[in-house]
């Protein structure tokens, strides 16, 4: 379902969807300015190092990760976030099973192309 | 604790700040772009109509919300979302105590001033 622009979104109506092994996600609100994405961890799962032009910021939900961004790396847990500037190389490795709340401004369009 | 461009927040590291009656917030991680504020209701404690320039987007921690958008009014409940474009005219109740997490694209000015 394409959501964007839409007021509400509700957790009922979104499908989770494979994000890497182990490692699921639901785009939850977005608009061209800001996307929320909540992406769940097995135990040992891994986001591997990446880059994107997209600001990040990041709340764990749930779990423990480690956390690296730009060559540092930081064990957080529930409670805590990050914050991945621009083009910054970032990834998570997830200590116990856990949720991230992932928030990119812009909107990732390539999380949605496969749903136009 | 002006943690403006750090990539790691703690929560540990973090103070409550009261925001209203029977509202409490704190600031997490940001920089001029971006902010996560996370912000906990008393049941029954209302966020008043307000609107600002900053688009807001908002999931639903824990708890239950009536939240109203330009005059639209659903009830959330965990792993809700909502988004807030630019200027429009938003609101919150809490049916039952919860805790919102809401993001600014750019960050609240306002919400750190009183910490320079």
């Amino acid at each position: 379902m394409n959501r964007m622009n839409q007021p509400f979104a509700f957790d009922a109506d979104t499908e989770w969807e494979t994000a890497g092994e182990g490692i699921r996600r639901k785009i939850l609100t977005y608009n061209p300015q800001v996307m929320m994405v909540r992406v769940a961890f097995e135990a040992g799962a891994i986001g591997v190092a990446h880059s994107h032009p997209h600001i990040q910021c990041s709340l764990v939900e749930e779990g423990v990760f480690d956390i690296t961004i730009a060559g540092r790396t930081e064990r957080l847990k529930s409670g805590d976030s990050f914050l991945v500037p621009s083009n910054a190389v970032h990834g998570a490795v997830a200590v116990e099973a856990g949720v991230l709340l992932d928030v990119f401004t812009p909107m990732r369009e390539d999380f949605v192309a496969a749903e136009r």
